[in-house]
């Protein structure tokens, strides 16, 4: 049986198998943005749709950033610690 | 003292201000992703600009729909169940 001690010292969320498909699915999500952003920045026809595309370029990148942030706090012992 | 019963009974993540915090800004980005990629596909000079930007609208709205994912699972029991 598991105690109270060993509950908590695995952190404060549990790893699961759903919860890695969430952040699998999120960081595809993400990535799909970022690929379509970029090119969006790239083909603009005017620095009006560069700044634009440069922002969701930007926010995506960021947005990664946190999803990875949760995910760090969601499973702060990874397997190769 | 908390039980483990107690403990599991609150669900697979602890809520904390820290994670709440993390939600809100991964909200926020994707909220100026799409902010952005719902002008980009307005103003698009053509069609293929259009369908790019339409993708980053639709990859937006599928990655806050698996954040709420995420956190609901963070959170199975929010204040007002």
């Amino acid at each position: 049986a598991m105690s109270v001690d060993e509950l908590l010292a695995r952190g404060p969320m549990q790893e699961s198998a759903e919860l890695r498909l969430l952040f699998h699915r999120l960081n595809n999500q993400l990535g799909i943005i970022l690929a379509h952003a970029e090119l969006l920045e790239a083909k603009a026809p005017d620095d009006a749709h560069r700044a634009r595309a440069a922002q969701v370029v930007a926010s995506a990148l960021e947005a990664m950033g946190t999803a990875n942030e949760i995910r760090r706090y969601a499973t702060p012992t990874p397997e190769a610690s």
